[in-house]
């Protein structure tokens, strides 16, 4: 990863993807300034796509420094949750925009966290078959992770992110200062998100989180922005060589294919994202360690610092009777399975992740020794 | 058209798009022939989206041509008309894909008309972020113009095709033996989007169609072999220089934004697509006659050729009250329309298209001239 050992304090990181190349701005009180919309194409209309709890705290000020360069502002406020990333949800979006008569060149902004990016952004990719959008992650799930790179999608009842598209903002900006209204809960959903970038790609990320830790969950501002800034670095690095998930990307997805199907089984909202994934990346190293790629005190590092970010490392029972098949069957739906067989990311050497298949029966055994 | 103005009976038409290229095969009997499928990727999955009316006509041949190559081979059977083309029947597709398991390597097949073509295209888009999929149009309207480009889209009440995204086949077979079997009124409609592509890009085509037309409408086997080929060539020239409509594609939709309000304010299949763009050719030449673009003969000698065609030439009234008015306000949603204002597709002298405004009065003339 010799390409990604580097590290500033200040500037943009970038994604670099030819004509589609944008910054990730990371900073502080920056969302709510003039100078950060200034590259933005003008247009008749803007929309800020919000939900019911991130509305009030922000969605005012957004429009107050989009003023001058929209003739009309509109704002979109969804519910909140997992379990409204659903097309109803999303129609809402659609309506919204052709009652105000919004065309081709109006500009999406989607203020929250993942749920909201999620959907904004394929709304931005389909209506009139594709409007620029803004991502304004308030989240630090969304910060670290799904508002950057182009993935959108929204649920169908037989799987997560089923129905998507690859499409990418023009600006991604984090401001540090609204994770300070973020719920402790929130906070660790998205610290999982960003320790999954240690034993993927970055076992000296991972050591500065294991001695950051409480800094972090105490809400440090420094520490947010390293946090912040490093996952971003990681993730345009592997999203710059290889945007549509071909090969290498499939590693962001590490304790994902787990992750999702605990989504799933317990119904979308249960857990957030982020718990389902920490419960998920312990069951992914476990995976690792029973095929023979990493050593027990690794997969025991793992799952202690998950647990200090007050995150599961205990997976839920999804079928009292069958519940390894629950899982297998909920995991076969995963995007990244061929003709039936799940393909799992596993943790090969820390620091480095591969995609394979694995024995159904090894699978639940892991499945068996993870779950309470 | 310099660069057009070549054609040849024999061979593929391509559409020149880098990485996204891909051939049109104009044959006959070539859709039930293995050869026609032999560069696709091979897949565990393969699902053939048609519907009612074209299911028991060819589906099962598609199915026994491609056994061979795919493990399973699923169909979906939609209903047939444009009232269907909505989210509701594109979830019977993604019902289908995730209850068989169907992998990110799945090949979709658009077995029909344009309806099939639109919806299956826009579920190959976003079905696991994308999959590849296959146009086997069997319309006259979906050879000539809507299985060719890589537009897909679904219908919202609010406005046509207004939510989807620019997305190519991997391959469109144009088997003309299967226009044997489509409805007169059908054969019709796919003559509109034929006579388009005179008026905008080659006069001598549009003068080759009128000494033609009773051999197409009598199904003439060689003469809809050239109709299919040459509007599939400039269709392919326009497409390759411009994929996704930031200029001269627009040019393709001369007829589209008044047809697009009548098909609208009738309600979805009342009028067939291709009537709608044929009464709307009718009013946009009669625009383009009073801004002064081109003569009154040459805006007969369209419409006679439309009728000719067997299309409607007089424009229906939408509203009763404020039939203008109503055409206006379902046209300001028109995908072309920039912060409220319509832009037209008009014809700057013969053979040449131009997209621009005109003044909402001038506008008013026309329908009120064009309706009965």
């Amino acid at each position: 990863m010799s390409s990604i050992d580097f590290f500033q304090e200040k500037g943009n990181v970038r994604i670099e993807l030819g004509v589609r190349s944008y910054p990730i701005e990371i900073s502080t009180e920056n969302f709510a300034l003039p100078s950060t919309y200034a590259t933005l194409p003008a247009a008749a209309h803007a929309v800020i796509v919000t939900n019911i709890t991130v509305a009030p705290l922000y969605a005012d000020r957004l429009q107050r420094v989009l003023a001058g360069k929209y003739g009309q502002i509109h704002q979109v406020v969804l519910p909140d949750g997992e379990e409204h990333k659903t097309w109803q949800t999303l129609n809402l979006i659609f309506d919204a925009l052709l009652e105000n008569g919004c065309d081709r060149k109006t500009v999406l902004f989607a203020l929250g966290g993942g749920v909201v990016g999620d959907m904004t952004g394929f709304a931005a990719a389909t209506y009139m078959r594709g409007v620029p959008f803004v991502q304004v992650p308030t989240t630090l799930l969304a910060q670290v992770d799904s508002s950057v790179g182009g993935k959108t999608a929204i649920n169908h009842p037989l799987g997560k992110n089923m129905i998507g598209a690859f499409y990418q903002p023009l600006l991604v900006v984090c401001d540090l200062a609204t994770l300070d209204t973020l719920p402790a809960r929130e906070l660790s959903a998205g610290l999982a998100e960003v320790i999954k970038y240690g034993p993927i790609a970055d076992m000296e990320f991972f050591a500065w989180l294991e001695s950051s830790m409480d800094a972090l969950r105490s809400r440090d501002r420094r520490a947010l922005a390293h946090a912040v800034r490093r996952s971003c670095e990681i993730k345009a690095w592997v999203v710059g060589q290889d945007e549509m998930e071909s090969g290498l990307r499939a590693i962001l997805n590490f304790g994902h294919t787990f992750g999702h199907a605990i989504e799933a089984g317990m119904g979308y909202g249960a857990w957030l994202h982020g718990e389902a994934v920490a419960a998920g990346m312990v069951m992914a190293a476990e995976l690792s360690r029973r095929l023979g790629l990493v050593d027990d005190p690794f997969a025991h590092r793992l799952k202690m610092l998950i647990q200090r970010a007050g995150l599961p490392v205990v997976a839920p029972v999804l079928d009292a009777q069958d519940n390894a098949g629950r899982y297998l069957s909920l995991m076969r739906v995963d995007k990244k399975s061929e003709a039936g067989e799940i393909r799992f990311v596993v943790i090969d050497g820390p620091g480095k992740a591969i995609v394979r298949p694995a024995p159904d029966a090894l699978v639940r055994e892991v499945i068996d020794a993870c779950c309470v």
